[in-house]
C-alpha cells in the first residue's frame, strides 16, 4: 500500500510541474518588460512618525503575549487539579479588564496628557477630572476611545492615540493578572471577574494618572524638588509592585491554601505540577519583557531603546543565576522555581530603571534581585502568607527594589527634562541621577522614588484591601470556595471542565531536602462527582 | 560536595575575571579615541520602502507563529490519544501548502497584480491567464518565484516580490490548517497530505485572485456599482470563512467520530484533553493576529495599521467576554472552551472589518460574535455535524459574520479608492461606507459583501466538497481512517509514534452538566499493539 | 445563585456606565479643540540608523526566543522523568552563558571590528588582541561593555555596541545550547555549568572572531584569494556546527543512555515522551529563525532581508517535506521526530546561504537537509553514537552542508565586498559566487567553506572534546551521573524537584516498526525516595 501512495504522489507532483511547466512557458514566451524599482514620495517626519507608531504597536504585541507567559508560569506552579481555573483566569484578564479600562480607565489615566514631538499629535485629546496644575488626580477625555480626532479626512489622527491606548491596555493586563498567581487555587471565579474588571477602570489607571499621566507623583520634582519626581521607566512600580501589593491584599483577605501548613504550622511544599510548563512561561515573559521595556522609548527615534533592551537581558540573566546560586546555597538544588523567580526577579527590578543605568548596574541590579526574591518567597512562607507562584515576591519585593535603584545607580547620562520638570536642580542636569554618581540629585531622586514606594505599598495596597475585603463581606459565601471544592481541585466545580480530562493525576507532596518523606496526597482517574455544585 | 564545588567555581570566576581585568587593562592603556556617530546616506524613500517591507516581514513571521496557535488549540480540543496526529497534521501543513503555493499558488494568485507606491515595484511581473479587465479570474506570473526581477545589479527589485509571497503564503496556510481541526480524529494522514496541496496550489489562490488579486469580486464596484467591490480587509472571508467551509465540506464527507452521539442519537462531550494547551494556542494565534490584521496594510507609512492593532484586541477581548457570558448562561459554567472560541470569534469577525470602523464598533462586532460563536457550535452539534474544535463556526459562522459587518459598520474614514474603484458613487466616497452611516453607499457595500459571502458558501464549498468526495470514492478504503485505528487512537497506526509515550492516560466523557454521569471510556498505560498495522 | 451573581453584574456594568455617562458629558461641554498632526524634525539618517537599530534589536528578541523552542524541542524528544532536568539546562543557559559573554566573550569577538555607514559608529571600540592584518585571531575592547562610547551627552552613541552586543549574544547562546540536547539525560548539572560559561566566554567568540569578527578565516580572500574568504552569512557553522561538534564530543566523552543499546548491540527507540512539546518548539524555533537569519542584514536599509526570510521559510518547507518523505520511505511511517528535524535540517543549511541564493536554490538545499538529517540520525545512531534529541545530525551535520551550499548554489547576485576583500578575483565580482555560476569563483569559494568547515569539525570539535574529557577528569566522579540516578530519572536528585509531580507516568521503550514488541520499563506514581542524594 504504501509504494502504491507513493506512486500516487508521484503522479500528483507530475501534474503539478506539467501546469507550471504549461503556464511558465506561457508567461514568459510574450515579451515581459521587468518593473522598475520607484520609491514613493514621503515627508521624512512622517516616516518618523510611522517608524515610532510600528515600534509602540509591536512593543504592545510583545507584552499583550506577555499573558501567555503569566497563564504558563502561574499554571504550571500550581496543581494539576486547578490547572483550567488558573489558566482560565489568566486568559480572561485580557477581555474582562480591557472592557474597564476601554469605557473609563484609559481616559482616567491618560485623557488630559500627552506625548509630543513622537507620534504626531500635538496636544491631548481630553483634560484634568479631578486636581490641576503639578497636582492632578484623575483625567477624563476619551472615554471608550470615542474621541480620538481621527475622523473623516483627518483619520490618520486617530492613529497616535490608537497605538498609545493599547500600549497602556497591555501595561495594566500584567497588572490585573498579577493576583490570579498570588491568590490561585481558592479564589473563586465571580470575584475573579469583579477585581478584573476594577483593575482596568479604576486601581491601575489612579496610580496611572499619578506617574505616567504626569499627575502628582510625577511633578514632584517641579512641586517640592525631588529630583525629576517619581521616575519610574517601565514600571516596576506602575505596573509590577502595583499588582505585587494587590496580590498580598488579597491574599490576606483569603488566606493559605488548605494542606499548606502542617498542624504544626510549618510550611509544606504543595509541588509544582509541571516544571517545563512553569519555564516556558518564563521565556515568554523575558520575550515580552523587551516590548515592555525596550518599546517605552515611546519611539524608535530615541535610539535609547537599544541600550534598554541589552540592560533588560544583561539584568535577567544575571537574576536567574543570582536565584539559582542562593538557592543552591539555601535548599541544596538549583531549583527551577527560583531559577524562573530569579529570572523574573532581575526583569521586574530593571524595569524602573533600564533607561537611565550603565550594563554594570543592570548587571549588578538583576543578581542583587535574583538574591532578594529567593529570600522574599522563604520569609514569606515561613510568615504565613502563602503566594503559590511567588508573585508577591516577584513583583512586589523586586518591584520596590527596582523603583529605588533609580535613586541609587542612575548615572546621569538620559532622561533630561524627564516629567516635563522645569524647576529645581533636576531642571539643569544632563538626566536622571542617582546617588552613586551624584549626592545632591542623588538624595532628592531616592527621595522622589521612596515617596513613589510608599504610596503604592500603603495606599493603593489600602485600596486594593478594601476592595477585596468588601468583596468578601458582600459576597453569598465570600470571595473563597468552599473547602470540599478546595480539595476536590477548583476546575469541574468552578469551570466545568477538567484541564487535563485524559490523564491519570495524583497530588504530590514534597518533603524539603528529603525525598524519602515525599507523599501522594490524592489519586485520580476521573473527578469526584460527588462535591462542588 | 557542595562546597567543594563553590570553591572550584569560585576559582573558575577568579580566573575568568583576572583575564578582565588584564586584557581590559592593557586594551584602555593605549590612546583609544572613542569612535564618533556617523549616519548613512540615504534617500528618504528608500527608508520608507525599507520600514513598509519590514512590516510586511514582520507580519508574515507572526502569521506564520498563528501555525503554533492552530495546532495547540486544535490538539488540546481533541483527545490525548490522538494528540500526535492532530498537531502533526497542523506542522506538516507548512511544508506541504508551501509546496503547492510556491510552484503555482502565488502566481496563479498575484501574477499579474501588483501594489504601487508601498514596496518600489512599479508594475506587476506577470499577466492575466484566464479572464480580463474587471472580469480576471486567474493570473499567471512568478511560479516558483523565477521570475522576482531580482538579479544581478538589480537584486532589490527582488526583495519586494520575495516578501509579498511570504505574506500571503503565511495567509493560505491559515486556511489550509482550518479543516485539520474539523476533521481531527478520523482523517487519514495520506489524504490530509492531498489537500494540503491542492489547497496551496488552487482553492486558496482561486478565490484569492477574485478578491485580493483584483478580479472579478474586487471589481464589483466598477462593473457593477457595488460599493468598493468586495471588500475584505484581512480576510474574515478570504482566509477564514475559506477554510471553515472547507472544513464543513469535510466534515459531511468523513461523517462524526465514533462515541460522538450515543445511541438516543443526542451529542456527549468527548472532553477536551488539555484546556491550558487550548488556551495557549488561542493566546498564539491573538498574538500572530496582530501581524494579520495590522500589516494588512502593507506597509507602516499608511499609519492606520495602529487603529486596526486596537480594533483587534478590542473586538477580540469583547469575543471571550460574549462567549464566556453566553456559556455561562446556557451551560451555566464559564466554559474555558468557550472563553477561547468567543476570541477566536471576535478576532475572525474583525478581520475583515479591522481597518473600516471605530473602535466602538469592534467591541459590537467582537461581542456579537462571541455569542454567534456558542450559539453556532451547539446549533451544529445538535444537528450531527461533528467539529471536534469548533473551527467551522469559528472561521466559517464568524467568517461571514465579519465579511457582511463592513457593509453595516464601515465608518467611511479609510478607504478612498479601495480595489482602485473608479467608477461608481464609491469612486467619490471617503472611504468604504456601511449601512449605519449611509444608506446609498451601506446598501450597494452590503450587497458586494453578500456576493462574496455567497461565493464561498457554494462555490468555493461546492468546490471543497467535490475535492473530498472525489478522493473518498479513489482512495482506497476511502478518506476515514477504520474503526478500531480510531478507537485505538491515531498517533500509533498513522504516525508511528504515542503522543505521550510516558503518561498514563484515561479517556473520559463528560456528562454535560451533571458530573456524576462522567465515565471513563479506556485506560492505557501503553499502547494495544494488536492493530492498525 | 447563578441569576444574583448576573444581576449583581448588571448592577455593576450599570454604575460604571454611569460613570461613563456623567465624567464623558463633562468632558465634551467644554469646548475641546481636536489636537493637530505634526511630525517631528528629524534627519534621514537619523531615521535609518534607527530602523536599522530596530531591526537589530527585534532579530535579538526573536533570536533570544529560540531558547524556549530548544528547551521544548529537547524536553519533548526525551523521557519524563528527565523532563526538569533538560528544560531547566536550555533555561539556565541563558544566564550562565551571558555571564560569560558578558565580561569577556564579546571583547575577544568584536572588540575591534565594526559595521560601518548601518548603526551610526564610525569606527569599532577596541583593537586586537592576537595577530594582526588579514590573520587576527582574538580582539580586545568592550570587556563587561565598560567601552560603549556612550557616556554623558554622547548617550545615543552607546546604543549601536549595545544592540550589536545583544544581538552577537543571542547567537552565542545558541551554540551553548545545542549539546544540551546532544548530551541529556545523563549530564552532571554542574558540569553543564562550567560548560556554559566557558561557551560564553571562550569558545564561541574564539570562532566567531576569525569569522564574523573579520580574523583569519574571513580574510581568505585578500589572503590566500578563496573568493570572499569564509562566507556564513547568518551561521549554519559559526552558530549551528559549532555547537553540533561540541555536542559530538560531548557524547564521545560520556557514552550512550544506559538502555539505548540491547544486549546484542542494536538501538532501541526511547520513547519521545511528549511529541506535541517536541513540535511546538520546532514551531517557536521556526518563528525565532527569521530573525536569526533575516535580521542578519544588520539593518533594514539593506532590502535583501525580505529575500532572506522568504528563502528561509521555503528551506523549511522542504526540509520538513523531505525528511518526512524520507522517513516514510525508510521507517513505513511519517514520524512527527523526522519532520520536525526535516524542518530544523532546512533552517540549519539555509543560515549560511540564506542571503546568496535563488529561491529555487532554497528549495533544493532544504529538501536535501531534509534527507540527509534522517540518514546522518540512523547512521550515528548504529554506530553507537547516542544523540537523545538528533542534534548532532540536525546542527552538526547540516550545518556544514550548509556552508558548504554557498559554494555551489551562490547565485552572484548579492555581497559585493563582502568581509571587505578588496584583493583576488572576489573584488571585482558582483556578489558571492558558487560553483553552478561559475567555475573560477566557485571553486575558490568553495575552498574557503571547506577550509572553514575542516576548522569547525577539527579545530573547535578538538577544543571541545578537550574541555570535556579535562572536565571529565578533573570533577569527582567524572561529568556523567549515577546509573542509578539514571534509572530513576535525573529531576530528583539533580534539580530537587519533579517535572511533572502530579502526573503518573511509565517509560516506554518503543519496539521500531513493530508495536507489539513495545514495552514498558517502568511505572511511577511518586519517586522512589531511596536515591540519589
Amino acid at each position: 500500500m504504501k509504494r502504491k501512495w507513493l506512486g500516487r504522489g508521484a503522479v500528483l507532483v507530475a501534474l503539478v510541474l506539467l501546469i507550471v511547466g504549461v503556464t511558465a512557458g506561457a508567461a514568459f514566451a510574450g515579451t515581459d518588460p521587468a518593473p522598475v524599482f520607484k520609491t514613493p514620495k514621503v515627508a521624512v517626519g512622517d516616516v518618523a512618525v510611522s517608524l515610532n507608531l510600528l515600534w509602540i504597536i509591536i512593543g504592545a504585541v510583545l507584552v499583550i503575549f506577555m499573558q501567555a507567559g503569566f497563564a504558563l508560569v502561574e499554571t504550571g506552579f500550581c496543581r494539576a487539579k486547578n490547572a483550567a481555573h488558573v489558566f482560565s483566569m489568566n486568559f480572561m484578564i485580557f477581555g474582562l479588564a480591557l472592557v474597564g479600562f476601554f469605557l473609563v480607565g484609559y481616559a482616567f489615566m491618560f485623557g488630559g496628557y500627552s506625548f509630543q514631538n513622537l507620534f504626531g499629535l500635538d496636544k491631548a485629546v481630553g483634560d484634568n477630572l479631578v486636581g490641576s496644575g503639578n497636582w492632578v488626580f484623575l483625567w477624563k477625555g476619551g472615554f471608550a476611545l470615542t474621541h480620538l480626532g481621527g475622523i473623516g479626512k483627518n483619520a490618520a489622527l486617530g492613529a497616535p492615540t490608537a497605538a498609545f491606548f493599547l500600549y497602556m491596555y497591555a501595561f495594566m493586563d500584567t497588572t490585573a493578572t498579577i493576583p490570579t498567581g498570588s491568590m490561585a487555587e481558592r479564589w473563586k471565579w465571580k470575584s475573579f471577574m469583579l477585581w478584573a474588571i476594577f483593575c482596568g477602570a479604576i486601581y491601575f489607571p489612579l496610580f496611572g494618572a499619578w506617574t505616567w499621566g504626569g499627575g502628582w507623583l510625577a511633578k514632584l520634582g517641579d512641586s517640592m524638588h525631588l529630583g525629576f519626581g517619581y521616575v519610574d521607566f517601565a514600571g516596576s512600580g506602575v505596573v509590577h509592585a502595583m499588582g505585587g501589593v494587590a496580590g498580598l491584599a488579597g491574599i490576606l483577605v483569603l488566606g493559605a491554601r488548605r494542606g499548606k501548613y502542617g498542624p504544626d504550622g510549618r510550611p509544606r511544599t504543595l509541588a509544582a505540577h509541571n516544571i517545563p510548563m512553569a519555564l516556558l512561561g518564563t521565556f515568554i515573559l523575558l520575550f515580552g519583557w523587551f516590548g515592555f521595556n525596550a518599546a517605552s522609548t515611546l519611539g524608535a527615534t530615541d535610539v535609547r531603546f537599544a541600550m534598554v533592551a541589552t540592560n533588560t537581558a544583561i539584568s535577567a540573566g544575571f537574576g536567574a543565576v543570582g536565584g539559582m546560586l542562593w538557592a543552591y546555597r539555601r535548599m541544596g538544588k538549583p531549583d527551577p522555581g527560583m531559577m524562573a523567580n530569579g529570572m523574573l526577579a532581575g526583569l521586574v527590578a530593571i524595569t524602573a530603571p533600564c533607561a537611565f543605568v550603565q550594563p554594570w548596574a543592570a548587571a549588578v541590579i538583576g543578581f542583587i534581585a535574583g538574591i532578594i526574591v529567593v529570600v522574599s518567597i522563604l520569609f514569606l512562607e515561613k510568615r504565613g502568607i502563602d503566594d503559590p507562584v511567588g508573585a508577591t515576591s516577584v513583583h512586589g519585593t523586586c518591584g520596590i527594589w527596582g523603583v529605588l535603584s533609580i535613586g541609587l545607580f542612575a548615572s546621569g547620562d538620559y532622561g533630561a527634562g524627564w516629567n516635563l520638570t522645569t524647576s529645581g536642580p533636576a531642571a539643569k542636569a544632563n538626566g536622571v541621577t542617582g546617588l552613586f554618581y551624584s549626592w545632591d540629585l542623588g538624595i532628592r531622586q531616592l527621595g522622589a522614588q521612596t515617596i513613589g514606594a510608599l504610596t503604592i505599598i500603603f495606599v493603593m495596597g489600602g485600596v486594593a484591601y478594601a476592595f477585596f475585603k468588601i468583596m468578601d463581606a458582600l459576597m453569598k459565601g465570600g470571595i473563597r470556595t468552599a473547602p470540599e471544592v478546595e480539595d476536590m481541585g477548583l476546575d469541574r466545580p468552578e469551570m466545568g471542565v477538567l484541564g487535563y480530562a485524559d490523564f491519570v493525576t495524583s497530588e504530590l507532596v514534597l518533603a524539603g531536602e528529603d525525598p524519602a518523606e515525599d507523599k501522594v496526597l490524592a489519586h485520580a482517574e476521573s473527578p469526584d462527582p460527588s462535591i462542588g455544585r
